[in-house]
């Protein structure tokens, strides 16, 4: 086990419903030695890409977003998410549909931020179905910029994000990617990596 | 003028209707290693303090707060902000009435993340009118925990928060203070620290 599953299975907490709640250390309270350690982890997956930005979502990929890019040197810019229709102009909005709560949410970057020279990272707390992240990925398009790689912290590998992101030939790196996990006994799998 | 003030004068860009954008390096896209000296310079002005937690609100609070939490050693916890009523058990709510759009809204933590024991560092990106920062001021107060004091990176000092805060005692360090702005020049006038 890696350091991030390891800290999972100590302080992670198995619910009913596939849910496994994080929000000690990762998405409410947040370890930020922990996300300097994850920082430099993806640092070594990606060590060979030229990396110049970093773009996450609100609100709780900021935080890992910005502890991680002090290893890239990089500024870190947030997408922002909104029902609203809505928008100022010079935005990139990509419209992405939820799986799971029936309802269309907007990803909004400023088109100040993204361009055909930029090498972008992606990092984000974590991966389920992947909708946030496709619409991350269709406004970096849009911009005509490069996607490098996507890094996450915990991915739910018995949902569809990550094979779909994988079969599209992106390079996913997920530090922890959850196989299975039993609410009744607490038990956790982590897929071998 | 401190290094904030000359960044400010340099890339933040003055609107009607006294707005500020610094959304090129604080709010949108962000700049790192200027958060680091933030992070360090707060940390001066609150050497003396025995703080143990810092506390920011989504979204544009998070990715400074983590920067800067680097230099307390200390975790992170982010406020949730919400419009709706239906929470789930064991949160601290506060409710608070913007001065500018007329409605409520909601700041949420988790009662697992502030007890007695905890002396919060507030950080946070803007100051104006101070609704959220009166909502986590009640919050760590309603936890019994102690206020050691708020960073904040641009507070409008034209504006009520400061000087309410001030008002009630705590100490509150704004790295950037701007007491005027002409949108027809784009001329700033800071306060002399």
């Amino acid at each position: 086990m890696n350091f991030l599953e390891e800290r999972i299975m100590k302080d992670g907490i198995v619910k009913e419903g596939n849910v496994l709640k994080v929000d000690s250390f990762l998405n409410h309270q947040m370890d930020i030695a922990l996300f300097d350690e994850m920082g430099a982890e993806w640092k070594r997956r990606f060590a060979d890409k030229p990396i110049n930005k970093i773009l996450t979502i609100e609100a709780s990929g900021i935080g890992i977003a910005c502890v991680a890019a002090r290893h890239f040197d990089v500024p870190v810019v947030f997408a922002k998410k909104s029902k609203s229709i809505n928008i100022e102009g010079d935005m990139y909005v990509a419209e992405v549909e939820s799986f799971t709560h029936k309802c269309k949410n907007q990803v909004i970057v400023s088109k100040k931020f993204l361009s055909p020279e930029d090498h972008v990272l992606i990092i984000d707390d974590f991966l389920a179905n992947g909708c946030a992240l496709q619409g991350l990925i269709s406004i970096i398009t849009e911009a005509g910029a490069t996607v490098e790689g996507i890094g996450i912290a915990v991915e739910k590998g018995f949902q569809l994000g990550g094979r779909l992101i994988r079969n599209l030939g992106f390079q996913l790196e997920s530090l922890a990617i959850v196989d299975a996990m039993d609410a009744s006994t607490g038990e956790i799998t982590f897929r071998k990596q």
